[in-house]
């Protein structure tokens, strides 16, 4: 698991880290992230308008960026859903 | 990510199916979890009393069974922390 859990950081500072704050995602960097590494797990992962309603919900402070700790809800609600447990 | 997703919901699952409830984990399943999954992760992971008052702070509904959502939380604070951010 601890594998697992440290691909999940390494791929968020790594989208995290193109553009001003390396510790929160940008719009831009959500996208990128959301189109590459989640194609499957997001539908209509294609769809910018999708992702902007997806970044929407989770920006809980509405700063036009997501922390970690947003992000992580995020991929909790894909992990529920892939696993067939309600949220 | 995706792949770092499945791994986690499976050994969630994986541990969850030993006993009672295939979806949530008992006392006996998350001990065995974290100690043989989470052993850099968390602190003390051979200590049973750790464990226990670990567990005690994730089980918000106090019902002994720690859920998909209350596990998820666990790793997201782990992972705040291996990431170094601000949780």
């Amino acid at each position: 698991m601890e594998a697992a859990i440290s691909t999940l950081v390494t791929q968020f500072k790594t989208f995290a880290g193109k553009d001003g704050s390396g510790s929160t995602l940008s719009r831009d960097e959500f996208h990128s992230l959301v189109t590459s590494q989640l194609p499957n797990y997001v539908k209509n992962a294609s769809d910018p308008g999708e992702i902007d309603r997806l970044m929407g919900s989770l920006d809980q402070n509405n700063d036009g960026e997501l922390t970690f700790t947003e992000f992580w809800a995020l991929v909790g609600k894909l992990a529920c859903k892939q696993a067939g447990f309600s949220h």
